[in-house]
């Protein structure tokens, strides 16, 4: 096989508040034939996530920022599609990390192979993969929620949420979803059994979240920040634990927003409810990685756990996919189909 | 022994910001002659903490608040001097919790017979009773201090933060102290060992304490809030545990500081650095008080731990040295002898 043309998207610029079309720009490169030891891969699925606006952002983080000019990140499944590594031969499909590109060379760091009978592939990048893990290790280590707690989470019909809230279910808590909107709210509470859904929209959110806790909350699983913490803040339970591992709703903040500073009264609850707040990133629980896709396998054949795709197609559209994700449009999962 | 004349402090009223002696009132009961099974106490030593001030207030906390007219709480040491308890016996010397009184009748619960031969009997409210214990359990159960690591603490000349520092030194990390003032600083380096003592009063105590904590701040126990609090979150390191055992600077507050909501900034670095913020009551590790009065007893032996008494007299003085002690007056762990 000779070289191939593979369209690719960069950032363009970095975001002021909210990204917008002009932060990216598609441009196509040419990818040469794999040397020895390598092979060429080609991209089938791509994965869209918040925490690739944090990428777009020059500010310092657990990752480093993507440049200017440079491919955007993400996670992919790729086909390989021309080996001359002793390990991967053409049709193999695997999981990678190769960005917002048609083709990528690679010298087999980091990819694990996937066998489609297992799985659908592109489950590597969602309920088997990095937002599925999300759940699993945050609720399990840090939340560790016991029979009959009340576990509430954010964003609940997206990948994370929703494996958040059916985890809860398995472990015989209670599990509180809040998300954009009725469908989503119908689709958490119907299809994955969530006890109570609360519309994030709704005027009175705060007072809905309440009556949907009488006994209070015992696991605040963190991945939106905002007025969803504030509601969620006056009803944590004493010893609480709240696993943070995102805010999207200040991920396009440019300033801190106005009012008091409540930081006394954030510590003053930690002290008086003995709260344990703790952030975490996926891969701090790395080691977790066999146990997490032994259960979640297995609670996947046994129907306890169900998942939703929103699949966009075309590697063009990924921008535009991205910057609706961070405004809630997204339902279930976000896969951008590269290739079929 | 027939019934005696005891002096008494009361709340007299709730305060508004900082407690003024107006808050207090001497009075004088009768304590009648103890019944079948009881004993009647005389206060030696009387405790003065922080966590007084939130008693005195009516707002909702861990524990219920002295009601107006009430005895105030406090921690006694105090000597038996009538007893119908089979247990106890005239000049039995106890641990008990009779609040700011010269007298007590008790049935015996929750008292602990001290031995005057093994340690000062006023030892048992300071560095052998809840101050050492609220250290103890609190740096070593979430703290988990590692050798060479960087551990911080404010009050640092006080019963709990001398505690703290000095545990971190004999558990091999650094220690380094805030502290108002030059003698309280020189105390914690030259007596106590700490590594470095910064003197909150400065007014280049952020940049002073970014100085003497040249790898970041792995664990920081809180007990201040406060501008201590503002000076040592941007030095957390990745991972840092910090233990929340009250925030002093804010017991006087009447409302929220003026300023931008700093919560999404807080909540971000918890995700971003992988903090833990835990809150704690030295009570909730009642089950490590064994292993605290073996190690702690031990340590004092081998003089790896000193510690300083400021001691007033007379009952009359409790409501101007707890006053005080709200601003930082008192110079170690401070206590009122009621009688010798």
């Amino acid at each position: 096989m000779s070289a191939v043309k593979s369209k690719q998207i960069l950032l363009a610029s970095r975001p002021e508040g909210e990204p917008t079309s002009a932060n990216f720009k598609l441009a196509e490169s040419e990818v040469r034939e794999p040397g020895e030891g390598e092979i060429l891969l080609k991209t089938r699925w791509l994965s869209l996530d918040p925490y690739m606006r944090g990428r777009m952002s020059a500010a310092k983080s657990y990752a480093k920022p993507v440049e200017v000019g440079e491919v955007m990140v993400g996670g992919t499944v790729a086909e390989v599609v021309a080996s001359k590594h002793k390990d991967y031969k053409p049709g193999d499909i695997v999981l990678s990390y190769d960005g917002w590109r048609e083709y990528a060379l690679s010298k087999g760091a980091g990819l694990r192979k996937l066998d489609p009978k297992q799985a659908p592939v592109q489950a590597a990048l969602g309920v088997l993969g990095m937002p599925g893990m999300t759940a699993y290790t945050g609720l399990l280590t840090i939340g560790q929620p016991k029979p009959k707690e009340t576990v509430v989470v954010a964003a609940a019909a997206g990948p994370v949420g929703s494996m958040v809230g059916q985890i809860a279910k398995i472990k015989g808590a209670r599990a509180v979803g809040i998300a954009g909107g009725k469908d989503k709210c119908d689709y958490i509470k119907n299809e994955l059994g969530f006890d109570a859904a609360i519309d994030h929209r709704a005027p009175d959110m705060a007072a809905k979240l309440k009556e949907a806790c009488p006994n209070g909350i015992d696991v605040y699983f963190e991945n939106v920040g905002g007025a969803v913490w504030d509601a969620v803040f006056p009803l944590l339970n004493d010893f609480a634990r709240v696993p943070v591992c995102g805010i999207i709703a200040h991920y396009n903040d440019t300033a801190l927003p106005p009012g008091p500073d409540r930081t006394p009264m954030l510590m003053g609850a930690v002290l008086r409810k003995r709260l344990t707040l703790r952030g975490f990133i996926v891969w701090d629980f790395a080691a977790q990685e066999k146990d997490f896709l032994r259960d979640v396998s297995q609670w996947l054949r046994e129907g306890k756990i169900k998942y939703r795709e929103d699949v966009v197609e075309g590697l063009e559209k990924a921008p535009e996919a991205l910057i609706g994700m961070l405004k809630g449009k997204n339902f279930g999962k976000l896969l951008v189909q590269v290739a079929s």
